[in-house]
């Protein structure tokens, strides 16, 4: 019979559980309103209560542990969140415990880009390797990195953060206190922004972009190509830096890869010898939103693993 | 008895080789002049007799095994230097392999920055972290990544080329086909380009720039400050990257640490919120041109180690 975990994925939207076997088969999911309004005490009630009706539904006795991703900045040592714009109420709450109680299982935090980088070594586009970098691209931009197969969290659980590195020394400001950070780059915020300096008519969305760009409006092409420029200013000098051989790129503007690739590559092309001479891969993650409950998902049997190495 | 392990710092120049113990203390340390004239299996013979030497006057049983560090790319498997601007003839010669015919103990090869790194972790400026980051200024900029107590290669044994990190995307053009190389704004051939576009009269060497600096000439205190900058966003971009503790600068350069530190923080405390809000520090590496010795010692001592741990 198979061994398998829980994944969480708890958002500023949604709270979503999946139960995924130790193949990395999903045995169940679910997906339900995250609601904060009653504090984060129900919150965790709310958790628990889904893990509960996951595991009746899946009906096998081996639940190896709950791995759970959240938006913010985590103290793995003790469970608890240390910082997060996106889950009110939650900073310093001590979640894992909370949830333990509830559930009587080993439970794992982790940062969601942290647990979506994890996910696709494991089941996407990085099933091949153990050492990738993820990009992820939405209001900013985050990340992951995977380091012989575990998460580089960096001494205060800060690392990660690619939107904060300096792409264009004068560029455009953010609220971080810099400027020229990538995200305010090539975010789906920033091509919104960069929309907006083109004066389109009507409401500037990044889709809204997207839809003039691949109605082949020049200045909506140009959006892109900035975009394009920006990330791969950024992912040479990644490259430079780790010599991994995948980097992957996920979130919103995805679709709009055959926009922006060329000039990124190009970049790329320009700026990274290490590019030109290995066989380096820039790709699309294959999981979308799921990378996340399935790294999430991956932690327990991770841990187990490691554990299992220690005691031998 | 004490238990000691050899050290060797292959240059261009020179070939220094050091038995330390494994409480870093050096017993023997020799320099002698490095001959490439009569090809790689010549310069083998040299080490390995200088090793005996060593060896000789040391006078204890307990070798544990001989670790070099090499200017070039590496492959950390064959023990072979795949590529070296310094090393002639070196490339693809089974440089371990025929070490180990001569001497009859383990021995590992290492790229010299990633070796100071090591070394820095194990005796000098970053003796009480696990997680470093080492930038070497000088004809260019290289440098070496420990992470969790452990050099970290990239797949391709090209990891740490900090000196082709974009910091200026349309600033000075590099031999790497790049514009606005980190190495092409902060190195001592950098200080020294940037000081001939002054005007100064003379012979314009790096040195000699920081003389007329430390003089109190405005343009060359500006080559510093330029060259502050410089590290600064490229620093900052590693900070907000790996969230490391430590992040050590060596190489000729650093007696100008009070002329180019200054810039350097203001963009680092501009550019990296991750900086300002942790114990982060930037500071000058402890052990100068022995780091490479003690990085190349400790190497043996560490395989030694995680040797043990697995066969536990």
């Amino acid at each position: 019979m198979s061994a398998y975990s829980i994944g969480v994925d708890l958002g500023g939207t949604n709270l979503r559980v999946a139960a995924i076997d130790a193949d990395g088969q999903i045995l169940d999911k679910v997906s339900v309103r995250a609601v904060f309004d009653d504090g984060p005490q129900k919150v965790v009630t709310d958790i628990v209560d889904v893990i509960h009706q996951v595991r009746s539904r899946v009906g096998l006795p081996d639940l190896r542990g709950v791995g759970m991703g959240v938006p913010g900045f985590i103290d793995m040592d003790a469970g608890v969140v240390l910082g997060s714009a996106n889950l009110p109420g939650f900073q310093d709450f001590p979640v894992r415990d909370e949830m333990q109680k509830g559930l009587g299982t080993p439970i794992i935090l982790e940062n969601d880009a942290n647990a979506a980088a994890l996910g696709e070594m494991w089941m996407g586009a990085g099933k091949n390797v153990k050492d990738l970098i993820l990009l992820t691209l939405g209001t900013g931009i985050g990340g992951g990195i995977v380091s012989k197969g575990k998460v580089l969290h960096g001494f205060t659980g800060m690392a990660g953060e690619f939107g904060h590195m300096t792409v264009f020394p004068d560029g455009n400001p953010c609220g971080c206190g810099n400027c020229g950070c990538l995200e305010k780059h090539a975010s789906a915020t920033a091509i919104a922004a960069m929309g907006r300096m083109m004066h389109f008519k009507g409401e500037v969305s990044a889709k809204r972009v997207y839809e003039l760009a691949v109605a082949g409006n020049d200045r909506a092409i140009l959006v892109f190509e900035s975009m394009g420029r920006a990330l791969g200013i950024a992912i040479a000098s990644l490259i430079n830096i780790f010599n991994f051989p995948l980097y992957l790129l996920t979130g919103g503007p995805l679709p709009a890869w055959d926009l922006f690739a060329p000039k990124m590559f190009e970049e790329v092309n320009r700026r990274s010898f290490t590019f030109c001479k290995t066989g380096t891969r820039i790709e699309k993650a294959a999981l979308g939103a799921d990378a996340g409950l399935y790294g999430a998902a991956y932690l327990p049997f991770q841990h187990e693993r490691s554990h299992r190495a220690i005691a031998k």
